[in-house]
């Protein structure tokens, strides 16, 4: 019935925003590549809201870009608008948010893709995967082809026997009213995976001209050029406004007199909704106190007048969103484009992959983005830029590439998910990481570059910027220790404009750790003998700025990485450690962790139970029993 | 179960090219519309070939604009290159061909249909009508809200009850991978509509990374600025070549031992595919001795490596695709991106048509495009704009508008489809015209911007240009024929220089007549007191020029016309007019003609029926009869 369609080193189905990573990642790593998905125009699609970044997800955009990923390079070709956010905050908050031209989006990632080395995109429907001794060996498609390859990576996203919700409707879909992909759902249940159901929503979109924006507040973008990417080097200046309006008691009446309808209060709705992006009934009802919600007006792109509705996802009745939009000022007379829906699909349970995102259960298949039970673009590029990379690793003989918590935010959700897993569709938040001083903005290439690098994705040129960058770094941070400022009359003087009191002479790093002191003002006392590039002196003044709250965080990861590297053997029996606490042994038997680290992280698993462990392991518990 | 969605003038079911075309011709037309659309996101989607225009079909597409529409405004914004076709033959058989950027036609065509006054568009799934005493009054969508209006328009293309081919494959889908629309087909057959089962098919993309260039020879864009707009005034300078290559024997090899494989030759099609646009093993076949066939390949746009490989239209299997493919010089590595594949769809049986476009058995319900069994995107347009019109202008009380065969091809082809229907899909050609030397691609806005603007679709500015424009060319060809230009030494210099002979004393109208001498030779001899636009001294040469055959045109559009007034009374009952032979009472029985003329073209509608039904009608036959 099939027949060989072709070999390759890895397959990855689906050219959403973890697919579309996933597919440059293992190109990029050597691997000969087949990147399958439903619909060519839809590749990089954003089924939601037109923006990429924001807290914890923009430093995600930086750390793909510093291995070597797509996101970045085409976000800051295609933005209409990009903001930095909480720059009066630290720098462990910032982060970079810009607002999308989702078909330029397409466009852009489309031609990056198709322009990739090694890499072949194809559209296709994916019905099954080839298994042979338990081992994923390729993909046979609805047209009966089989591609057999060394590893497969799934990024299905939403599609996964996706099923509409508004109201009291519901039909089969994947997002968009595009095809819902029903037999590969089908399929990996069969093949015993544990699936779970969530559901994410969307709001309406409405027609620009039908706005009236004398009645909301302008939100433009930051003057100055910003970028996601270390190697963009062009900035796109005509940016768009977005702007701002808000709900009322009336649009609160409209909800709660309709929530009976709402198809996530009448039952209808099965799955699991993402607690931190929730529909506007949910705001309602949880935080009832509240007598407004912030709703944004976003352009869905420069050459269209759909403008998106951030704040009202809902999945309400089509009347009552209508009515909804009518109560909000500016909104009055708004005409939907596309209504808000939910949709439902399932999603796998992410403790049934290892920190590579393989499955335990079937060698050589990987799963990532929100079919791993998470939401937003970013968490999916994140997971997808790993998949690829260790899918390609895989099939090349090479080694995995895993990153630890304090390494990367990709490297805290992944851990947070294998570990842990997740009830509901999991987002990436600052307060997800403990090491969140050293996760910043700013230093995703001092994290990552090298690795990005020893793997093949970053190339030589770059690698050679960033290591002369580094340089430079480290000769003006010297250059700072070893200079002594005094106490002369146009050194006070400047000192006073900023605010700043100086007593006795004092060396010029300890002179920046103040918080008022910034390096510009060092720069107009002992100036450099050559003119240091902006991100070269940002980098000096926050390392030597925060370097005593660095110094502690590094102590920390020191004490989590002894942990992690006392790994638990394969062999381990959990039945032989006497002692765990029912659950404890449960969990740890569920999610095979690698190290005790890893264990002392899955919840359930208590401190003493961590403790019976390590004593075992360190007592050679696991080879005595194996012995036996 | 459904609930009130709102009140309009007119809806248009589908946002392809006749949708587009519909939706905007009704809103400009001052009937308050809603378009509905399965997928926002392809609006205008080209789902075969990147390119407007050619032969006949680029004639329509300047119709359109002289009507007021939009195809040409929007193809003249995005093409990657402009021919003008059969520049060496007469001006009956110029053409425009444009290749097209495909996305970036979506997203002009969508920002055009948004930005459109009384237009409001929308993704919705429209599953049934309303149909009130036999009278279409709204739609219903998948998310049941009801739209009510006073007409209907449908132009779901191919999507109808869409079943994809490859070989012995065969899956339920719309174009590229979209959802087919099943209920609504369902539905218009219960509502008693006669369908058919019909099919097209497409060539598989490559990606141009792949092709060998260096083994095909280019095929440029014309140099010198070209539009299919008369509104068009700026031009895209930075064109994209095509490239041409040859299948050979080893090609034909390849098809004929898989004959048995293509899905057209296995009998797994049921469906009547297009005898003007073949599949490949249809060319091989039909064409047994010709060694080899065109095939260019056709970038599908400025920002993509996807290339159309237009000739290798194919339902065969997908590894003999690439099987072919690899036969093929240029393409021995072509990657594909989308294999080729057929379509099998439901299409009305047109001549359950009016002229207008409005169906018989349902008042207000209006078909236009692919659904009526033609094929391409300039027959879909030309009948969307027709039934846009004439769909607004029921609902806002106005007389309908019929173009008849003498003054657009738009008029060919809807008089044809009514009047003869159609056993295949049904392409414009040339020679369908027997009026062509009127139907010319130069003079579309002589023909048909009085009726534009007489409905309201050409604003009073274009109005007034356009009648300079007529002025201009009355007063140039009336000074010509006031000239007498002797035989003077430089205009003999000039004369034989353009190897002509002048013997005596001549009118300059009458030498324009010439075949060898150009109106630029006469601005030599006898210049025009003011400079004249270069489409002014077009017409005056072509007007000239052609005059002879013009005129015969004409005197055979007289007599045709006469045929035409003859309106047959609709209470004629066929059964009454003894002597018709039976296939004829039949035929006319099923169309309805409004007049003799129309009945004369009916295929099985003899002369002599046509004697006996013109007698029958002028003696009363019918009142006769009814008054019995
Ligand atoms: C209605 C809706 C609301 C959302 N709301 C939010 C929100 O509020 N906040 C937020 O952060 N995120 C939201 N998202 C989620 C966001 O869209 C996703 O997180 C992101 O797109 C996931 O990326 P992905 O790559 O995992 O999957 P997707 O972007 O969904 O891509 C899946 C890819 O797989 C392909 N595919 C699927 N099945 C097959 C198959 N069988 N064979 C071949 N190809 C296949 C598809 O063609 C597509 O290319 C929402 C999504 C939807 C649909
Ligand atoms: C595979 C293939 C091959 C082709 N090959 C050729 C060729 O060789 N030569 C040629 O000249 N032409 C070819 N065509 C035909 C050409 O694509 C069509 O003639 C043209 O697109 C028809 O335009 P249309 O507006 O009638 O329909 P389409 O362009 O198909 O548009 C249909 C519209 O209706 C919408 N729709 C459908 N159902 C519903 C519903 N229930 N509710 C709401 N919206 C709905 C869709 O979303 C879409 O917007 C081919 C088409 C296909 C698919």
């Amino acid at each position: 019935m099939t027949y060989d369609a072709g070999h390759y080193d890895v397959i990855v189905i689906g050219a959403g925003h973890a697919g579309c990573e996933a597919g440059v990642a293992a190109a990029k790593m050597g691997a000969n590549t087949l990147m399958l998905s439903m619909n060519l125009d839809m590749t990089g699609f954003m089924p939601c809201n037109p923006s990429v970044g924001g807290p914890a997800k923009g430093v995600v955009v930086r750390e793909i870009d510093a291995l070597g990923g797509v996101m970045g390079k085409v976000i800051d070709k295609t933005y209409i608008q990009m903001r930095m956010l909480n720059t009066g905050k630290g720098p462990a908050v910032r982060a970079l948010r810009a607002q999308a031209d989702k078909p330029l989006y397409i466009t852009e990632m489309k031609k990056t893709l198709e322009s990739q080395e090694n890499l072949t995109m194809r559209q296709a429907m994916v019905d099954r995967l080839i298994i042979e001794d338990g081992v994923c060996k390729g993909v046979i498609t609805e047209t009966k082809a089989a591609y057999y390859a060394k590893t497969v990576v799934i990024t299905t996203g939403t599609f996964m026997r996706g099923r509409v919700i508004i109201g009291d409707i519901s039909y089969e879909s994947g997002p968009n009213n595009q095809r819902a992909s029903v037999t590969l759902s089908e399929h990996l249940e069969e093949l015993g995976l544990e699936m779970v159901r969530f559901k994410t929503g969307t709001p309406p979109r409405v027609n620009s001209r039908s706005i009236d924006y004398s009645k909301t507040e302008i939100q433009p973008g930051d003057e100055e050029p910003l970028a996601f990417s270390y190697e963009t080097t062009e900035f796109i200046t005509d940016q768009i406004p977005c702007w701002l309006t808000y709900t009322n008691e009336f649009t609160h009446n409209v909800i709660n007199e309709n929530l009976g309808l709402s198809a996530m209060y009448s039952g209808m709705i099965k799955g699991t909704g993402p607690r931190y992006c929730p529909s506007i009934e949910d705001k309602v009802v949880r935080f009832n106190d509240k007598p407004r919600h912030q709703i944004f007006l976003e352009p869905e792109g420069r050459n269209t007048e759909e403008v998106y509705v951030q704040g009202l996802s809902t999945s309400l009745p089509e009347y009552v969103q209508k009515e909804m939009l009518q109560t909000i000022p500016g909104l009055e007379k708004a005409e939907i484009m596309r209504a808000g829906y939910a949709i439902e699909y399932d999603a796998m349970v992410p403790t049934q992959l290892w920190p590579t995102l393989e499955t335990k259960k079937i060698p050589g298949l990987y799963t990532a983005g929100q079919i791993n039970g998470t939401s937003g673009y970013e968490e999916a590029s994140g997971q997808g830029i790993m998949a690829g990379i260790n899918a390609a690793a895989k099939a090349l003989g090479k080694e995995p590439v895993i990153l630890d918590r304090s390494q990367a935010y990709i490297g805290v959700m992944i851990d947070d998910l294998v570990t842990k897993g997740t009830n509901e569709p999991y987002r990436l938040l600052t307060s997800r990481a403990e090491y969140r001083l050293l996760l910043r903005h700013d230093n995703a290439d001092m994290r990552l570059t090298e690795i990005g690098h020893r793997i093949g994705m970053i190339n030589e040129e770059r690698y050679a910027r960033f290591l002369e960058k580094k340089r430079l770094i480290e000769e003006e941070r010297n250059r700072l220790e070893g200079i002594i400022i005094k106490t002369e009359p146009h050194v006070l003087e400047l000192m006073e404009e900023a605010e700043s009191v100086m007593k006795e002479a004092q060396r010029a790093s300890d002179l920046l750790k103040r918080p008022e002191i910034k390096y510009s003002l060092l720069e107009k006392i002992v100036p450099a003998d050559k003119d240091l590039p902006a991100d070269v002196k940002e980098q000096v003044e926050i390392q030597t700025k925060y370097e005593g709250y660095i110094k502690k965080s590094m102590q920390q990861v020191e004490r989590m990485k002894r942990m992690e590297d006392k790994k638990i053997p394969d062999i381990i029996n959990y039945d032989d450690v006497s002692g765990l606490a029912t659950e404890a042994r449960e969990k740890l038997k569920k999610v095979r962790p690698l190290s005790v680290g890893q264990a002392s992280r899955i919840s359930g698993v208590n401190p003493a139970d961590v403790s019976i462990l390590l004593v075992f392991i360190e007592q050679g518990g696991h080879t005595k029993a194996a012995n036996q």
